[in-house]
């Protein structure tokens, strides 16, 4: 048990890893110090040990943690039962991810970017939890393809492809652009959903 | 001009470059020192400044020149010609969007990472020549859809999509993985037609 326990030391830990999160995001892992994080949550630069022993430690447990709530936020989803419809299973989880995404953006950059700065064990971790999720999305087309409702050969690539392009929208969506993010998700379902129909197929 | 003029300096110059975009890539910008990049080329942390001022200057070079020489390379394409049929066109950009960058893994992974640690004029200076890159793929897109070739109700953000997908491939793709590179190619090139093809419509 944390030495810091209850709703006090659950708070602190939150704020650290809110503060990590920022600070990775703008300077990358390797240039922040656990003391620089301490200080941003304006805690002694000891207090932080008490929660977190080592900054991999940390860094770890950002990149589990944003993988396990998102897994578990599409499992909570309807549409992410066994048998949905395909076509409906796969529009829904391109609104998911975009819409778990969107408002991530600092959580989606790190867990990219700093894959490179996990420990062995904690990449293989991190990377067991990134093919559940892509194994989901590759279940729904595999499925589809199976149905004859998805043109796929390799059900796999297709989800890389399709998680690709939606995380993709993290890289430029901001807020009172162009174009309202309701007319954004509309438009990628549609492109995610032609990525696996079949060549002169129905809609 | 350099104080080191001539082949032997333009020789260190792209050592250091070439160092630079390695350490960056796998410590991030913030946490690598100029010296550090010195001793990794072996020459003195002084002679590092004959060829570039700031540590700023050595990474606008790099992310400038990275899009410098995209944009160069598919101007120099065939298909890249103003009057070349979209449809064939589109394959051609996905093909050379996909060879262009599985070469360069370090290169686009710290041009997208990296354009946090851009000063302002600089981050406009690269985000004017990505855009230049994306309009290349707007107008075949915005081309294909005035012959009623493609569909797609917002050229640019369907560009933004196919680009991230294909850009996606560097973060998995491994030499010697379970797919020959010509089959992932051609999956991609498949997908990337499908994004834009008008529903129930011909090949």
């Amino acid at each position: 048990m944390a030495r810091q326990a209850g709703s006090k030391g659950e708070e602190t830990a939150a704020r650290i890893r809110a503060a990590a999160t920022g600070l990775f995001a703008r300077h990358g892992y390797a240039a922040v110090s656990m003391r620089e994080i301490a200080s941003e949550v304006g805690v002694g630069a000891g207090a932080i040990y008490n929660h977190f022993t080592t900054k991999q430690d940390l860094l770890v447990g950002l990149m589990v943690g944003h993988m396990t709530d998102l897994l578990a936020a599409w499992d909570a989803e309807p549409m992410a039962a066994a048998d949905a419809f395909p076509a409906a299973a796969l529009e829904a989880f391109a609104r998911f991810h975009i819409r778990f995404h969107r408002q991530r953006i600092d959580e989606v950059f790190v867990s990219y970017m700093e894959l490179r700065s996990l420990d062995q064990p904690n990449f293989h971790r991190v990377e067991r939890l990134r093919r559940a999720y892509e194994d989901r999305l590759e279940g729904i087309i595999a499925r589809g393809v199976a149905a004859g409702a998805f043109h796929a050969p390799e059900p796999k690539v297709a989800a890389l492809a399709i998680i690709a392009m939606l995380t993709g929208i993290t890289g430029w969506y901001r807020q009172g652009g162009r174009l309202p993010a309701s007319t954004i998700e509309a438009l990628y379902v549609e492109m995610v959903a032609a990525t696996v129909r079949p060549k002169g197929g129905p809609d």
